[in-house]
């Protein structure tokens, strides 16, 4: 890697515009039957028509075996190290929901458990309650909690999960989980992990023993289990280090919020990949640089469904040429991940990758699959040089050293 | 490299079993004649098959251009990085010959050498002495040199080569050589790298001393030449980063060493490799990691012996189906570098790899060879990488990041 103070050097602003379409969870694994991946198995005359215009290869978003989840997969692409440029759970879960953090709030993961009566988890989840019983359940936190040093606010995700934001000043995300991560533990003491957080971890256990009173008699959710107290991590921005104007369109709160965390503006998405485009186009003059983002794949994948992430596959496809309508300088189309639907989970299998460019080398590739980018003019390689090649292609480089 | 912390975080117990067959020296280069390499003339219909089950590539032991000696190979393919994790030559020397060595001691690799009446070097390898004058000389030495500080214990080798231990308390291994590394100089004196080396330094020098005038009439082996002070490095098992049991099934002291360092039980071998799958066979329910070495692959590369090789290559495919019935969650087989016949030394070339499992996401290679792998759906790796990779299509790993 060339280092991002190099990239700030060498990096200068042109017309040149590049588009960045991320399928999520885009890799596979053959079906049993046919011996085809997902991607091998779609119809996808316009994936195949670019990848006979690109360069092609396989990326390995975090490094060889390693299964990304979908915060480090999105870094790598977008240039940072995503072993470096960690994001804690606590965030991911904020982003998730589309939680506006300031720079110094603490976000943690919650769930809603059950205690018996000796103060022991008997259940991690407390019976997975409703979204319903969790939004009251936070409302009333949120309205009898008060604690001096900082306020503490509470959101619902879906079923017992929420997000806990801790919002003062001075705080430290360098604590211990209070979840035991197992039944038959009494939730633990949440823990300092250096001097500066001795603050923050009374402000946490105070909160802890707070909900404690509040949610005695509310069983089967009558406490909460915190983990993943973490800040934003202080990243560069995009713009920073690449000098591009950068804008993200994509609909999960978490995609999102991985786009804004990088700097980038976010542009109204629609409800899916066709409005996703049209969008594209309306801001295409607006930008020199798009990130596009697809879940269905991933979605579809996770659930073990192969039939529907190949038609998710080809959902993408058939709406491609709104894309190639506007002839992007450089077009680069990945995923963050595999996502087999045999394994039904993200994976750690590299991912296909084309480059579409004036400059971009062409290979002989002429079918976009995990197979036929095996003999790409990319080969494997890392996902963070994924920024540096779109930068090359785009003519934004300068030459490095003299 | 994703480094140990995250492994040590991501790994996890699990049933499945991984099963890695070193293969040493296995890479070549093509007969002038044939235009074929050892591994591609030999018939592998064993070898083939699995390929044709596999997801192939090529590693880099240490990197691009780099011949590596057998430890640094067999490091990296246990997964450690074999620039940080060095061992030094005189603990090489003392595993290979199954010194049982005690975390503080030093030691050295040494050579019975020939001074002439003004003590410069005449040959540094005493004429080659026979193994039986060497043992011999071994005996006067231990016999007849005691030091306060330190013991010293030293071991014949072949000819005219021996390890010396210095075993005591707060022994430093930061020393130069004694050896001068040619003939038509003095021996040198010892001299401390550090400060804590002084005393130890002072020990070795005695020890020189001692021998010069044990040896005086011993002509031609009438001095010693010490060089390589180490110790064993200090390294994390591969329980420790991986949570694995691990066993090795070696029959040359040096492998079994090396397997011992990193914390691997030694199984008994037997004499030959069918023995070796014997010995998996009879201890496949104990473990969830082996380790098999096969060492003539390697022995008649240095020969410079093109069709040994090519018979110990098919020594190895007919063992095969002995393994492949306990048929392994994930089955790994490589070399720990190339010895090419034709080169008759270890050398710097990738070295041919596969890995089957149910997971491994095949490619098109149907043949284990140096070419064929070259499409394969690995590509050419870091070694380092191997053990991640045999991890995570053994389903051990964890997702890393939210």
């Amino acid at each position: 890697m060339i280092g991002f103070e190099n990239l700030k050097r060498l990096s200068h602003v042109s017309p040149s515009k590049i588009v960045l379409l991320v399928i999520d969870g885009l890799g596979g694994l053959p079906h049993p039957k046919t011996g085809r991946t997902e991607l091998e198995s779609a119809q996808t005359p316009n994936l195949d028509q670019i990848a006979k215009q690109s360069v092609c290869g396989l990326i390995d978003p975090i490094s060889p075996g390693i299964t990304p989840g979908s915060a480090p997969g999105h870094l790598a692409i977008f240039g940072y190290d995503p072993i470096k440029y960690s994001v804690g759970r606590g965030i991911v879960a904020a982003l998730g929901i589309d939680l506006e953090l300031k720079p110094e709030d603490i976000a943690a993961r919650g769930n809603f458990c059950t205690l018996d009566n000796r103060g022991i988890v008997t259940d991690r989840r407390a019976g997975r309650i409703s979204t319903e019983i969790n939004s009251e359940l936070c409302q009333l936190l949120n309205e009898n909690i008060a604690i001096s040093r900082a306020q503490t606010l509470v959101t619902p995700v879906r079923e017992h999960r929420f997000v806990l934001v801790l919002r003062g000043q001075g705080l430290s995300a360098d604590l211990t989980d209070s979840d035991p991560q197992q039944v038959g533990l009494a939730p633990r003491k949440i823990e300092p992990l250096s001097p500066s957080a001795q603050g923050t971890a009374e402000i946490a256990n105070e909160f802890a023993s707070r909900v404690k009173n509040l949610l005695q008699d509310k069983s089967p959710a009558n406490m909460v289990l915190l983990r993943g107290f973490s800040q934003q991590p202080d990243i560069p921005s995009i713009a920073e280090i690449y000098k591009l104007n950068p804008a993200a369109i994509a609909i999960y709160p978490m995609y999102r919020g991985l786009a804004k965390l990088v700097g980038m503006q976010l542009l109204s998405p629609g409800d899916n990949i066709t409005d996703e485009l049209e969008s594209l186009r309306r801001h295409y003059q607006d930008y020199d640089f798009f990130f596009i983002h697809f879940k269905t794949t991933d979605s579809r994948g996770e659930d073990g469904d192969f039939e529907a992430k190949v038609h998710a596959i080809e959902e993408v496809d058939g709406a491609l040429p709104n894309l190639l309508n506007l002839n992007p300088d450089v077009l680069i189309i990945t995923g963050d991940h595999s996502t087999p639907a045999t394994l039904a989970m993200h994976s750690w299998h590299p991912v296909p990758v084309m480059l579409r460019s004036k400059w971009c080398r062409r290979d002989p590739v002429s079918k976009f699959s995990e197979r036929a980018c095996l003999s790409g003019g990319l080969g494997r390689f890392p996902a963070v040089e994924i920024m540096p090649l779109a930068m090359a292609n785009a003519l934004k480089l300068d030459k490095f050293g003299a």
